[in-house]
């Protein structure tokens, strides 16, 4: 089986919190939102960190949810969770951790334009040079497209690669931590490795061996 | 002018996201939500984190706004932002960052109740004993009432207790912390100080003089 491989960036909680104060300086006297909307769930923490940074008051959020694989450019957004409050003739800020390929913010622009307000910017993290859409801001361009973990994502992310790089054949958590150096060129903890696989072993996808874990037959 | 004087506790981006892990690994076992309901603000940032601690993905909002003042005993709660998905048969968790007096959670659920879910659990990460309501899950029970500062909430908090500790005679910004550890016997940061400073400048509440900064008349 071909392992698909590209760069993976685990970025710290100490780095994404300066990174979403950045984005808040950016904002700075640049644009006064009525209302602040994370998008769920990567804009919960930078939407939260940018009201505090900016002294906004009122933050809310939105889900939009993609059909297909993650860090798929070919599935299609839509609006799982919609807005609660009424925006029609106000300014609002749409906060998301990422620009990847920009469907997200795409589609959340083009549903905020449908409830009328008097203007819509977007903030970001990290700007993927790749990405369809141009958020007004962002703390940091990412010339050379790759994964970027947020530590608010960390688990889930890693359960996810690390079912990936497991096989049929067993493994020791040590190995296993290796194949995501190799394949995904990131360097994560052995607990955080370990609790991913436990999370599998729990979830009936993987199993534990004499020596280490294996991925199950699938029914 | 009497000083109205009380500990406050800053709490480290370290700590509170230990804290968050603890409150999920409190909720690991023993409830199986269909959807976590972060409070608004100061659930979002332990939502987001209990989320993926949890492998869950289903993770929204509402916000709870209380009359009155910050910290204040006699204010009312009401419903700002309100759920926008349906949650009839639906086991919830509802997130936040702290029981202080418990309206925030006692108006909470008395909202999401009459929405039919199945089931509806509370979880926080500082529980006071003060308070009317009590979680199904904590990470610290904080038997000595104190007020705490969050770092998703630190600008807004110390913006106000810097003003609480300003006069109309003019004090250098190390007076001025000096005024907070006195006054809360809290340490917070010089810059985080004089951001509060600024801020309250920017906002007509103050003004620079000579050798530091003094309240302005109020109108």
């Amino acid at each position: 089986m071909m392992q698909e491989s590209f760069s993976v960036e685990l970025v710290s909680w100490k780095d994404a919190v300066s990174l979403s104060k950045d984005l808040a300086e950016c904002i700075r006297g640049r644009y006064h939102p009525d209302l602040v909307i994370a998008i769920g769930r990567g804009g919960y923490v930078p939407g939260r960190i940018v009201c505090d940074s900016l002294l906004i008051t009122t933050l809310t959020s939105i889900r939009i949810e993609h059909w297909g694989e993650a860090a798929s450019c070919y599935g299609e957004a839509h609006i799982r969770y919609p807005l609660s409050v009424d925006v029609e003739g106000q300014d609002i800020l749409v906060i998301d951790d990422v620009t990847d390929t920009g469907k997200t913010l795409i589609a959340a622009r083009e549903y905020l334009q449908s409830l009328r307000p008097r203007s819509i910017k977007t903030g970001v993290l990290h700007h993927k040079t790749t990405s369809a859409f141009i958020p007004d801001f962002y703390a940091k361009v990412v010339p050379e497209w790759h994964w970027i973990v947020y530590p608010w994502a960390l688990h889930e992310d890693l359960t996810g690669f690390v079912e990936k790089v497991m096989t049929r054949r067993s493994a020791t958590p040590g190995k296993i931590r290796s194949s995501l150096v190799n394949t995904y060129h990131m360097r994560p903890r052995m607990d955080d490795v370990l609790f991913a696989v436990r999370e599998l072993v729990e979830r009936g996808r993987a199993e534990q061996t004499g020596d280490g874990y294996r991925l199950k037959n699938q029914m």
